[in-house]
Parts: structure tokens; C-alpha cells; sequence
């Protein structure tokens, strides 16, 4: 017998039948003598629904109170737990729901994208112990003040995480419309194999890195509170054999041995929307990173990959990775209100570029990956714009043209491919 | 300046556009000096959606947690109260908003028709010192345990007369679709007037009677607080001088005088679905109406007018009436559970028969009203089938096809009409 909690996406609970779906899934563990927690999103397009409406009466989304938009999003979740808890009611199997703030899941106070602080399980436990199961909604908490908060966008992920932590599940399941961790996208690399395992930290790259699948500050969580997480399909059909269901989809670990075994990279992350800005020629003087990067981050612009290189004659050049969406923005506070300021020669930018990395733990005690993914990249005539490197991931910056290119053959040079098709190549 | 409480209907909160203009209205209040509590009720359609998805999951709706279905059902008002706060933001007034649960607004455990208990005036005093408009979820509240409730359908109205009980607020104004309280139902009569003033009494009457402006549990608690309950629609522009709108609609009172000085009568009210059952020469024994009507009860039908005459000869005809839609239902129970458990000769029913009632304060004052009536009535050719009298209403059972003919000769012998348009009768 195992304490679990299944997470189910808005995808999952996108209708009366999905719920239902879901249901059967969950009173399929309670009768395998498992105890389970189940942390839903919002019906797909329903928090898109909720605050379009309070985009429609105020077009200028600055101006609006985040406290009113958590106010209005935290309802989405509220109906599905709801929905939830009758469609298993209606099955037979008991069960209750919880608003965040009825737990309490205590947040700080930073609506729209608060942080969970504390998770009381004593009303969850009661509540399992008598034969329920519980409900509570994703994405949100209640702060010291009593005032509703939302986590942000794909907090469910990380309500997940927190509540398993709180409660010392066994596991945390993560049900989404993928059946696990791809050695890269399938789309792009037809023979991607899923990962039975992947380490936190490999999981954290490739969060960040576009993969999608899970919330990158839900995979913080899992580290931080050794959560074993596993995300797996929800698609599949229910009737699977629970011992089958209990060991797919991909787990995220804590050990390193256990997924080193064969691979030093465990798979090719890659985004595509990026656009590359440089500053060419900044006098190299303490504070100028500061100096760019702030107004930069002032216009509300997130950055990604920053680079600076060892200076020559005084000056450096500097560059950054931004979404292709922020590039036009970009450029223009760099004109306007750093290049002259710092004393930079010119701003050049591009933003037909994509991002490729290589992500692995066991790089770590690999010589020769960053060398065989340059060999590999300037064999196929991809000219590599910029390098950036951390313990367990190497990212280059390419045109984006190349992008399936290099994907494809990075993934076969490391040997990524699924066994079965290996021998077709 | 006044402290006044703003309740506005589903209609009123029916789009963005008519949301805006709820906010203009209440922001204009201000402007004139007043502190306002806003109570609306959830988008028009919503909650029958919330409902809606419910019963789909689980289509035998006896089956269904009741607590659930209040945590679903809830939402359609945080969503309003959020988007409300939103709209004042937008147009530069302070506003803010608080859940059911977060003033708190206390109720028993009643789920789905819980009762008020008590609300905690605290933090909506700090709020409108603040120079904020206080916006609270109608139709919900919180238990002792922390689970959300809600009050039942048109609770939204009970929400807002207890708010401004709670402040002792100068007065609770009811925006609705329709400017008044009448005399009778204008799409019957063309010349209904409407009313300045009515009684509390006279309005629970009209309430209970199908008048249906007011949830008549709202008029319950503005007669138990002396809350001064103003109907008036939200129609009218809200860049009307604060002063009309402040006169306009109709007034409930507590005072007999103010509105004693004309009518006898103030309204004619009617129930165009109603439905009479007779039970024929039940033996007439102590007990025997609780053996009829406890099964009845008991199947959730809801009852209406209950009649018992003298009996003869040891038996008596015991009728009562019920919602046409629940007719069939109730015949069955009473020839299936009652009829030879209590030794009744016969049941017999008629489905096709409405109810019209004179409803008026000064009738206790006054001699004559029924013989009036019913003197009225017979001249018209309408056969009365049943009568049922209280201290400031008489209601009387017809066939269904009399009912437009019998209230306009009401309303005409009871002096109803409107000044201008007596002349053209």
C-alpha cells in the first residue's frame, strides 16, 4: 500500500467525460489499497477564459490588481475539484475537495506567481484515514491575509510537488498528454526514445529548455523535498494494470547511479523562438552587465543565455538570448537608453536563431562531449553563433534553419535512439 | 452622506459591457459622498452552467454531494465580485474584493440552502474608511468547519440585505430588471402602477405569491432587521442625478402609516402553475393531516395553500396545491401511500387552475375586502374553487383560463390602476 498523488492537467479535465476518465482512474489505486490525493487543473481553456474576461474590461493588463485576477483564475481549479469529487462520488468511491485555502496551502503574498510556504496535511490525513479521497485544487494558495493566490501558469505542477512533500507521498504522479521524458522531441527525431529515468537535475535543463512537460519550479520542489515524481500519460486507458501504471512514464530520481549506467547525455533539448542580441565593443568596466541588463529587465523582458567573453584591448562584446517575441522591444531599450550610456560601438541582433543543448549528468565525468557535439555540428555545416555551458548541459546557438538538423544528428551521435530502430538507421 | 448596500442581479452582471456599467453606477455613488458595498450576483447563465456540468457527471442529482455541488456552484460569484473590482479599478475607484468565506459571512451547514448566521462587519469598515468600494460574493457563505455553502437560488438577495444589516447600512438597494414592485404583473394589466412603498408584510406576501423580485428569505431578514430594501432597476442610465435614482423604485418600509394613507389593497398577485388535489371524505381523526402530507413531504414535493373544512358525518376533504410540474408525482404518492393507509373514499386532482391573491396591509383594517372580491369574481362568470385567507391577503383557487379576466377586475375594483389611465377606461 502506497500514499500517491496523482496530478491530472487541464487537457485531462477538459470535459464531463475526461473527469469521468480520470475518476475511474483514481478509484482504480483506491481499490488496489493505495491512499491518493489527486491535485486537478482547471478544465482546458477555462483560466484563458477568466482572464480574457478581465482583459475585455480592462485592455491594459498593467493596470489590473493582481489580487482581483487570482480572485477570478483560482475558480477554474475550484469547478474542477468539485466536478472531480462527484464523478467519484457517482462511482461509489468517497471522496472530498479542498480549495487552497481550506488545506491551508499558505503562500507568500506575490499574486499571480506566489510561492507555496507551508502545507498543513492534518485535514488530508483525516481525511484518507476515513477512506477518502482527497481533492484539492492546483495552482493556488491563500496567503497570511487570507487573500487568494495563484502560482502562475502551470503551477498545478508544483501544488502537486508541495502537497506530495507535505504529506511524505511515496510518489507524485504527474498524468499529462505525453507518457513520459523524450530523449528529444519526437516530432523533430522520429526514433526519440522516452526515459524510464532522469535526475533532477537533468530534468530541471530540460525543463528550462523548452521541453514543457513539467513546471520548472515543480521540479525545484521534487528536488528540494526529494519527491519522487513520475510523469506519465493520462491517455492511456484506465484499465491498465496498476502495477504496469505504477512503473511507467518516466521517474524522476535523486540517485545518479541509477540512470548512469548507459548514458552520458540523456537527451537534446532544444527552443526555437530565440532571437540573439550583441553589444559590440562595451568598455569592460565592473558594473556594465548591470548597466545593460537592468533597464532590460526594467521593460519586463526575460533573458536567457547571457554571454561575455574575455575583453581585448578594454572592450568586450556582450550578448544575451531573448524569446523572438521580446526581440523588437530589446533592440529598442538597448538603442535608446544602454548603448550610449555605457559607451558600446554598436547593437547587432538576429532573431532567426534557435537554442540546442545537450543535457546529462554523466557529463560531468565525460571529457569529450562538448568536442564530439562541435565535430558532429561542423561535420552537418552548422556554424555554432555562441556557446554556454553549465555542469550538465552544453548550449549552442545556431540559425534556425539548422535546427532539425542538428537535433537529428546530435540525438544519433549520443546514441539516443530507441534499441528497435537503431538497427533501420 | 449614506452607507448603502448595491445588490445587482445575474442580468445586471450578464456581460463585460453591462459589468462596466454596473461599475459606472456605483462609482458615480461615490462621487456623490456615499460608501458603497456592492453585492452582485454571478454572470447570467453561469451558475446553471457550473450546475449543468454536475449533472452531467452524475445525472441522478439525489445521489449528489451537496457540499460539492456548493463548491462548484460558488465560483460563478468570485468570478463576478473579481470582475467587478476589475471594472471600478479600471476607472479609477478603489475597490476591492472578498469571497463568502474571507469576511467571513457565517452560515449552518445547510449546504445548498444554508441560512446566515452572522458576518463580521471588521474588515469591510476598514475597506470603505479606506475610500474603497467593498464588493462581497452574494449566494455563499462559510460553516464553523470552514466548508463553502451557498443559500439557495436568489440567495444573492438574502446575501445582500445581511450585509447591510451586518453595517447597519442606511439602505439595501435591490438593482433588478424590472423599476419596482407593481400593483400587479404589467404584461397582465397594461396600467399596473407601481408602487412608491410597500410593507414588509405586504411584500412577503407579494414574494411568496410568485411576485418574484425578491427571494423572499431576503424580505424575511430586511423585516427582522428593519432593513430599509429598496427594488429598482438597473436599466435606467446610470448617469441619472444620484438624487432621482436615490427615490426611485420601490421603497419596503416597516412603517404601516406611510403607505396606509390610500390603498386598502396594494397588489394583486398570481401563480399561473399551480395544480389542487382533494383527498374525498378522509375519516376526520387526530393526526390524519400529517399521515396525508408526511409522504408527501417526504417525496420532496413541495406544497402550497392546505385546506381543511368542518367535517360531516366524521369525515372531511382535505385539499391542498402543489406546482403543476409535481402533480403527477403527488397523486401518485397519495393513491399508492395515503388513500387506504388513512381510509380516504377518493382522490381527485385538477391541474388546469392558477391562484389570484388580494394582498393588501389595510385589510386588517377593513370589512368588506372579500365579499368585494368575491362579489367581483362572480359578476365576471368565475367560479371559485378554493379560498385561503391570511391577516393582509385573501387567495383564491380558478380554473387557469379566468386568470388574466379575474386580476384585471381586481385590479380595476381595488382602484390599482394608474392615475393617467383611469381616464381612458
Amino acid at each position: 500500500m502506497a500514499l500517491v498523488v496523482h496530478k491530472y492537467g487541464g487537457t485531462s479535465m477538459g470535459s464531463v467525460e475526461r473527469i469521468q476518465n480520470v475518476a475511474k482512474r483514481v478509484a482504480k489505486w483506491v481499490k488496489a489499497g493505495h491512499q491518493v490525493v489527486v491535485v486537478p487543473s482547471a478544465m482546458s481553456g477555462e483560466t484563458n477564459r477568466l482572464l480574457g474576461l478581465a482583459k475585455e474590461i480592462n485592455a491594459d493588463a498593467q493596470d489590473m490588481s493582481p489580487r482581483e485576477l487570482d480572485m477570478i483564475a483560482s475558480t477554474g481549479e475550484q469547478v474542477s475539484v468539485g466536478l472531480l469529487a462527484i464523478a467519484l462520488q457517482a462511482i461509489g468511491q468517497d471522496a472530498v475537495s479542498y480549495a487552497g485555502w481550506q488545506v491551508p496551502v499558505r503562500t507568500n503574498n506575490a499574486y499571480t506567481k506566489a510561492r507555496i510556504e507551508s502545507i498543513d496535511d492534518k485535514r488530508i490525513r483525516q481525511d484518507l484515514d476515513a477512506g477518502r479521497v482527497v481533492i484539492i485544487t492546483g495552482f493556488q494558495g491563500v496567503d497570511a491575509q487570507g487573500n487568494i493566490t495563484t502560482l502562475g501558469r502551470g503551477g498545478s505542477d508544483t501544488s502537486a510537488v508541495a502537497v506530495a512533500a507535505a504529506i511524505k507521498a511515496d510518489e507524485c504522479l504527474i498524468y499529462t498528454d505525453v507518457d513520459g521524458v523524450y530523449t528529444t522531441d519526437p516530432r523533430v527525431v522520429e526514433n526519440a526514445r522516452r526515459l524510464d529515468k532522469v535526475t533532477f537535475e537533468e530534468m530541471l535543463e530540460m525543463a528550462s529548455l523548452g521541453s514543457k512537460i513539467l513546471q520548472i519550479r515543480s521540479v525545484e520542489f521534487a528536488g528540494k523535498y526529494r519527491v519522487k515524481t513520475r510523469v506519465l500519460s493520462s491517455l492511456t486507458p484506465h484499465d491498465l494494470d496498476i502495477n504496469i501504471e505504477a512503473h511507467s512514464g518516466t521517474l524522476i530520481t535523486f540517485e545518479e547511479d541509477e540512470t548512469m549506467e548507459q548514458a552520458v547525455i540523456s537527451g537534446i533539448a532544444f527552443n526555437r523562438d530565440e532571437a540573439k542580441i550583441t553589444l559590440m565593443q562595451v568598455p569592460d568596466t565592473p558594473g556594465v552587465a548591470f548597466k545593460i541588463l537592468g533597464p532590460v529587465a526594467k521593460a519586463n523582458i526575460d533573458v536567457d543565455m547571457i554571454i561575455q567573453n574575455q575583453s581585448t584591448n578594454g572592450t568586450t562584446d556582450f550578448s544575451f538570448t531573448v524569446h523572438r517575441n521580446e526581440y523588437k522591444k530589446a533592440m529598442e531599450v538597448l538603442e535608446t537608453e544602454v548603448k550610449d550610456a555605457i559607451g558600446a560601438k554598436e547593437v547587432i541582433g538576429d532573431d532567426k536563431v534557435c537554442k540546442v543543448s545537450a543535457v546529462g549528468i554523466g557529463m560531468r565525468s565525460h571529457v569529450g562531449v562538448a568536442s564530439l557535439m562541435f565535430e558532429t555540428l561542423a561535420q552537418s555545416g552548422v556554424n555554432i553563433q555562441m556557446i554556454s555551458t553549465s555542469e550538465i548541459k552544453i548550449s549552442v546557438v545556431i540559425a534556425d534553419k539548422y535546427l532539425e538538423l542538428a537535433v537529428r544528428e546530435l540525438h544519433k551521435v549520443f546514441d539516443l535512439e530507441q534499441d528497435a530502430q537503431i538497427e533501420s538507421v
